[in-house]
């Protein structure tokens, strides 16, 4: 366990839906299935206040979201999308974006680099799981390949290019998110071996989510 | 990307909150911010059919859930606790729950094996994820140690005891998470190097979700 950056902050998801910020129970005033109105309160045998149905009873729990992506490796360069949609429009980020339903975090990262870079990648391992307390997600991180030299943006980026690693634009990066990935690859990179880490990205009180590089990175192990 | 292991089926969550199927998006049927009846289309931009909102246009996703919990080593043995609620009543399980808005997945697993065996512990390295797409959830297992030799179960468990890999109770354990992540621990050892494994728990098709062995671990990953 040790803490190690000071770069960026809690990043939003890098990909195809907008930053939700963390689950707020006083919210959900209604239940999603019968209608009911909800009251909030702490439900027998558990700890927190839930949004519970007053009608049907059933809880309305809120749970982090995974945000699922791909480093891609090309010739001892990285790919790189540049983002046509908000948040952190005309900045950078790997192919990333939620998890959905039914599909698995490989499935999920290899779906978003299709969507977004128009790749067709082959995941080679697991390489971050960066959790952000704050906004309620954690980014989930894979090492990939090019399964064919080919890419090109899809509808939610501008452009799509490999960087070397003295050249990734780390004060262009849509969140700092992708620059604790990034900063880490580069290390491993530079250490000469590939590690899977795991760790937590606080931001700094105060400071405006815009700004990539107020953050901590907590708690950081590695396997 | 190997395939391993014929054992259980996919688990449920082995904690706090009954097993959840993974979402069925014409289940929800009104809003829970504004109590307005929802249609189910696809978003404009978007591929898969969601739940909106016909009086704000809010959108309902919906997206996988994290387990989130701790393999407890201590002279040579783990730490598994007997389940006094539904679902796998009676059966064992390491110390795991859903992680909560708010927090991070180690401190979700801290929270969880406090909870259910009373025992204080020290997180030292990320050992697993397990993804069950069937039921649209994500095992995240850590390697933790005991930070005091006292453990007690909790109100959720029956009896908390620490098992040698020998002796681990691979037919009476409550969910194929459990299975597949106390197999690739037993074999770890064996081999002398504890690895991060990243895998897809698939149930067999026809299978019982109480037949723990049906299952195949599938995309299995190392780091």
């Amino acid at each position: 366990m040790s803490s190690t950056h000071s770069g960026p902050n809690p990043g939003g998801p890098s990909s195809s839906v907008a930053v939700h910020s963390a689950g707020n129970v006083r919210k959900i005033n209604f239940c999603q299935w019968c209608g009911g109105p909800t009251k909030h309160e702490i439900p027998d045998g558990e700890e927190k206040i839930r949004a519970i149905c007053t009608v049907c009873d059933k809880i309305a729990y809120e749970n982090p979201k995974m945000v699922v992506g791909c480093l891609i490796e090309h010739d001892n360069m990285v790919l790189l999308c540049k983002r046509k949609i908000q948040p952190s429009y005309g900045l950078w980020t790997l192919p990333a974006g939620y998890m959905e339903i039914g599909e698995s975090a490989t499935e999920g990262a290899i779906r978003e680099t299709w969507e977004e870079a128009c790749a067709e990648v082959e995941v080679l391992s697991p390489f971050a799981q960066l959790d952000i307390p704050l906004i309620g997600q954690t980014y989930v991180i894979f090492l990939a390949r090019l399964k064919k030299p080919h890419f090109s943006p899809g509808p939610e980026s501008s452009e799509c290019r490999l960087f070397s690693l003295d050249d990734i634009p780390f004060d262009s990066l849509a969140f700092s998110s992708m620059v604790v990935t990034l900063k880490l690859y580069a290390e491993d990179v530079k250490a000469g071996q590939l590690k899977f880490h795991y760790g937590i990205i606080n931001k700094k009180p105060g400071t405006s989510p815009s700004d990539i590089h107020a953050y901590t990175l907590d708690y950081h192990l590695q396997s």
